[in-house]
């Protein structure tokens, strides 16, 4: 009997969508307005879940102030009021698509989860615009 | 390594439950005031999702722009502004519940998106009522 | 010292912008989509406020069960799944459009609200369009 | 070809975290601020969903109107305007977290929904913070 | 040329609607299933708004961060996770109706609000009911 | 009579709070993170409300798809997606706060709205921090 717990946070980022291996046509053909070389940003707002087993103990699967700690420290310190093409370095050579960022997220937090836990990521890049990943 | 992928768009439209092989007391029995023969609306919400591989490209599972403009051309364009009773030929013969409508567009658009990729569509018809539907 | 209380209500509706003394092309030109003769609709949002002294005794301005109740007894009655331009009687000779729409509900609670407060009504039409009223 | 319907509902309840078996300053340790022993509270925003085929006759898969009555007779009469410790029996010797809740709310109302159909609770103890609970 | 700058800020806690010096029944016919003794509870959502010149020097009326840490300092850290009743000093004679608790939160932040700049207290009691006071 | 009729709109930007004839020790004293010289981002939403008389023939104070395409025209197309600090003339000289960027778009918006109605702009910077201007 497993449960889903979840917690919402946001960090406020510039970005722009980019491949420095193309041409700045093929980067416009594909891109389109996204690829704005002097950014335009978002606030995303990001929902980390945690599956597992309740503790008997405490009721809980994950302490919601552990997770909204570890999130504070892993993702919002690293991201928020950043540009993250330039400023954060897992996007150094990596396209800050939705898919991606949300890719990082789950990747800079699967080793800090409790391995017998499921984790999911859903990103909102805009209220209209979001992505969802578990690995 | 698959991810989710949802787009939010809307419409406004007129509905009304009923069943024309029924009477009419069958019909108030059943919908209630669903039923009125003069019609009622909603604003309907509807998210678009799209699951599959992200293209190491371009970051992407579908550009976001193509989904938003798939679901205007093919959705937003048949269904807004319009009665969903007298107006769209899917609901001639099929009664225009959350459901029936959730999958009325899941069929316009599983042809629609690369068949290797899930689709789901979520279609809140109020923003208490929600139907969920992936094939 | 005055003080707002406030309180969220909603209904659902068929409605079409249309007036009967013009010819139909005016009607298209001048409402567009709206004017669509088999009728559209949307789920309403109302938000009623009442502005004045809070009681000492109760320390209410108006008890907000009483205001959700007189919301419910006289606009959802008489509006929610229903066709403004054929079942409710104010708008046999009146364009249901949003601005319409909150004077005649304005008009409906103004003698049911004590005459020392004020009245507001805001209605959404939807996320994105709405109106506000005060007499 | 099954399709997810789902149901908002609310109620409002004060609680705190707590075990009657744990000494005060462990409670404390582990609940923080959660553990005030004079009870703090939330709005809980409470999803119910109901997986299953649409009926062919109605174009339901369960009436909304029936969800909504049966969330209202089973969770809102029970625990709306309630202190959860102290009023709501399944709490006596549960301690009331979002994931215990959530449990509770899935187990009262599992067998009042067709076995063939499945059931999930998402529980929302703040805007920021929910489970998601499926037996 | 005055210009408003609002920050949302929210804090959960719990109350009873009461009065000490009405009998019981009194209290439960005015305040009715709010004045339950075992207390009940609310995510309480607020919005502070300071009116005044934009400063030509930041641009700003007033620095957000300022704002948002006054409202953790004066507010939050006072409210959050208490029971407004029992534990917060300005409710030991006054009930503490949204009305009053949005009086209270306005007369902690007068004092420390430049005198030429205007405030106005929003305080949601559910995303249903709410108040607005400016003193 | 008058009623205020609202519009919702977004666009997304980069900016940063920075002042040229500032020192950077200044700026970062007094803008802190929002001074990040590569720029973070906000997915702006912007709410324009234009106040007169119904007209009596159409029952509008401003037809909402004239507000919609004027919006668009006006704003989104210069603001969306792009670097306000770099590509917007307006902020060559002008810090791009909340506060300014709601009075450069009531200023481009004023001349083009009826003069005997009223313009207000709401403008969130994100869902905490939002500011309301009127002239």
């Amino acid at each position: 009997m497993k449960i889903k717990v979840s917690r919402k946070a946001h960090f406020n980022a510039a970005h722009r969508l980019y491949r420095q291996d193309w041409s700045d046509s093929k980067n416009n053909a594909v891109f389109g307005k996204c690829n704005n070389p002097n950014f335009h940003g978002h606030n995303y707002e990001l929902v980390v879940s945690v599956t597992g087993k309740i503790d008997s103990e405490t009721g809980f699967v994950i302490d919601m102030k552990v997770l909204k700690d570890l999130i504070k420290k892993e993702i919002e310190n690293s991201f928020d009021h950043k540009n993250l093409n330039l400023e954060v370095a897992e996007f150094k050579n990596l396209n800050p698509t939705a898919e991606n960022i949300a890719v990082v997220i789950f990747n800079k937090l699967r080793p800090l989860i409790d391995a017998k836990n499921e984790l999911e990521i859903v990103l909102y890049e805009t209220p209209r615009n979001f992505v969802t990943y578990s690995g």
